[in-house]
């Protein structure tokens, strides 16, 4: 018997820029260069997103290059296979090759399906993300998770793909529909808690200013989310360690999603119903203060979240996920505001 | 604006062993066992490859272990996304979870779609490859390549998932269908011509031992074409520089599959026709003497390979795949026996 050892060379190092702000888009032209200037830009993007924003995106384009949209629905619903396979059979209809560039124009949603499909297509193809949600800005669009979801649960399928660049544009955000940006919002409220600091502050004393989308506010915002992901994600990739503290108040926002079917509730605020739970029960088991669960409640509620009663039936959603993922609940407790800690063991 | 640079660590380095001879299998008790002795250890097969081979797999099981299959079919024209789900969702009601092992059992078919499983099911968990069929010892199980067909072509969706460890046990080929052994042939040469040295003249020499199958020369010949594989990979896993010496008698042996909808010939016979075709082609582009392609002609003939007339047709698929992929066709030339080159630029 022989016994061969295949070692395969590291990739080269990953590195990336999210670029934050009102002018964000002004750097898009760089990226485009090394992608050879006679062949046409994809983009991937939703109908509604396209119509309120197509043009700002067109005028951000050098003249010289052509982009070509791909159009599919941006709903959580239809963030499954059959909607990534519609995006790959249009690759392969524009003769997209493997040197070329695909850009995701788009919410969180899109994010995911584009990430995914050039992931997939060709067995991986580059791509630019440029997210128009709050949510998808401060989060989803960076750290290289995409999934979908199988009518068995949410992100059952999915990869580890990065985009070559983010870019972050705040005028997006003019448009969102209040539910949209209430998600976003309570997702900044979580990264909140994990900081402690400026962001803490930021949230607390400007409320107004923040409601009122001060675009220097959301560029600073957006910003401080992801100093905080970036720390978390860069020497944890795959989510096996401190990444997990990202799922802060997740743990019961998901069994929450899943137990209404994802369709009252978005994920900020099941987020947010996440908090106010995890808050309550670092309390109770003595991880922290009565006064920090009272500071997490006052600030969830100056952005007008309320806790809401939920059905026992929710902790049976919150075990389907634990079997199936991986035989732990990963509870996420606060210690004190800024500073959080995994505590698996806990509550099996 | 701000610009934020996402530094992603690097994986650790991707290091695995293919265990190459009759008693491979003995060594598969260990890689068991980093996975949780509790869990089910979860087997994609075909019933065709269960039927023949189940036993002799179970009985170099651990007794303690249990494992549990998953069966599919192993038809090329099953090689799709459907099929893939069809793992996926058996993944799910099994309640695989992100630290449990996988094993692809069988062929090449088999070992593409379940390591795509693999790397989509939960964003990737591991899993272990037992090939079968000669074509999958020598070639497809290592290097971590997978991928499924579309209908507007071959391999058009994948990923790049390793295994954690690979046995080659020639135990397996005793059972192969007479087009499947002389696919893996086929595929063989095409070895032998790219090294030259030793596998070339084991083939000229043993003609009757290999065709008897002597399980101590199907040993050295797997290593031989895995040593040549292992060398043009290490340093190249996606395929952009010297892997694509892989390719040689692909460009049209690809055509040729896709021209007659992959029914007729079998991979491997297609690849034996992309040898007659780029040695001629060598040739007439002065890449090497008359000597030389007579050379390869006599061992294709040697084999019972002999030239076939294709029709115009299959040009007009090379074409197609061409503006698919990479808007150029990645000839691999012979210069000598054990010496060929990349020459993209040749015929456009």
């Amino acid at each position: 018997m022989n016994k061969l050892l295949i070692r395969i060379s590291p990739p080269p190092p990953l590195v990336y820029p999210v670029y934050i702000g009102p002018m964000a888009l002004k750097r898009l032209g760089a990226y485009l260069k090394p992608y050879p200037a006679a062949r046409r830009i994809v983009c991937v993007t939703s109908p509604n997103v396209a119509s309120l924003h197509w043009e700002t995106l067109k005028n951000c384009f050098p003249r010289s290059r052509e982009i070509c949209p791909i159009l599919v629905s941006d709903r959580e619903r239809d963030k499954n296979l059959k909607t990534v396979k519609k995006i790959i059979s249009a690759l392969i209809e524009l003769k997209v090759n493997r040197y070329d560039l695909l850009i995701a124009f788009g919410g969180g949603v899109i994010g995911d399906m584009t990430a995914l499909a050039a992931s997939l297509y060709l067995r991986g193809i580059d791509f630019i993300s440029i997210p128009t949600t709050l949510l998808s800005q401060i989060d989803s669009s960076v750290g290289g998770k995409c999934g979908i979801n199988l009518s068995a649960g949410k992100n059952l399928v999915g990869a580890f793909h990065h985009p070559k660049a983010v870019f972050c544009d705040v005028r997006f955000l003019k448009t969102l529909p209040q539910k949209e940006w209430r998600s976003g919002l309570a997702e900044v409220i979580k990264y909140a808690v994990l900081e402690g600091g400026g962001l803490w502050f930021l949230l607390r004393r400007h409320k107004r200013a923040i409601l009122n989308q001060d675009p220097h506010l959301l560029r600073k915002i957006i910003l401080a989310c992801l100093n905080i992901k970036k720390t978390l994600i860069e020497s944890d990739e795959k989510d096996h360690r401190q990444r997990r503290l990202l799922n802060l108040g997740h743990t019961i926002g998901h069994a929450l999603e899943a137990s209404q079917r994802y369709q009252k509730l978005s994920h900020g605020e099941a987020v947010a119903q996440g908090l106010y739970y995890v808050a309550e029960l670092s309390y109770r088991k003595n991880f922290c203060s009565k006064r920090t669960r009272q500071k997490i409640f006052d600030l969830l509620s100056l952005y007008d979240f309320y806790p809401l009663r939920f059905s026992r039936n929710v902790f049976a959603f919150l075990h389907r996920d634990k079997k199936r993922k991986d035989d732990k609940l990963h509870w996420i407790m606060i210690r004190k505001i800024g500073q959080v800690c995994q505590a698996p063991a806990l509550f099996q």
